[in-house]
């Protein structure tokens, strides 16, 4: 076991907010820095050798397009939401927003003068 | 392969916020079916095969105390937040806040009168 079992929640709630940060994010083209960049503006920190995999794995369900383009100087991979990946964006953006719909209220802390 | 990777985003999406809604929810006591009312009232649909192995998971980690009580003619398991529970309720709250603070304006869509 490598992640105590408090962490393991913790990534577990990140872990799909992640893969919604990002496919947003790609609606403009990035290459890999620059996304981890832009995430982290947004207050979102994730890690190279999570947000890389996690890149490869979208554009590999094809939600992703992907060419090689000459900018500053070097050759980088840009990245970008493909017609599929806008289509999954918009319906986990809904399932999103149902979620916290459901979840806002139950999150409300009681009451305490009212227990007992 | 069992899942499309289209469901498995999902899938991921929902699980984390899944033990959110759990962990709240158990601030007052229920036992499993009681639970899974509650959270559908809310607006979460959970399977049986899913919110009792997690409820289980969770009652392991120590987050729930429970004991098995006589009512309504029958011998019920209810479950209860502990205060190592509570704590972690706190914490994950607080980090869904911020993950969502940081995801909204990334979601917000872009304008597309501006684009190109």
């Amino acid at each position: 076991m490598t992640t105590a079992p408090s962490d393991k929640l913790k990534l577990e709630l990140r872990r799909g907010v992640l893969v919604l940060a990002v496919l947003a994010s790609l609606r403009d083209p990035h290459y890999g820095y620059s996304l981890r960049q832009q995430l982290q503006d947004s207050g979102i920190d994730i890690d190279e050798g999570t947000l890389y995999p996690l890149i490869r794995r979208l554009a590999d369900q094809g939600l992703l397009d992907s060419e090689w383009k000459h900018a500053s100087g070097r050759e980088r991979r840009y990245y970008q939401l493909s017609a599929l990946g806008s289509e999954r964006l918009e319906q986990l953006t809904q399932e999103w927003s149902a979620l916290n719909t459901a979840l806002s209220p139950l999150l409300r802390p009681t009451n305490e003068l009212e227990s007992d």
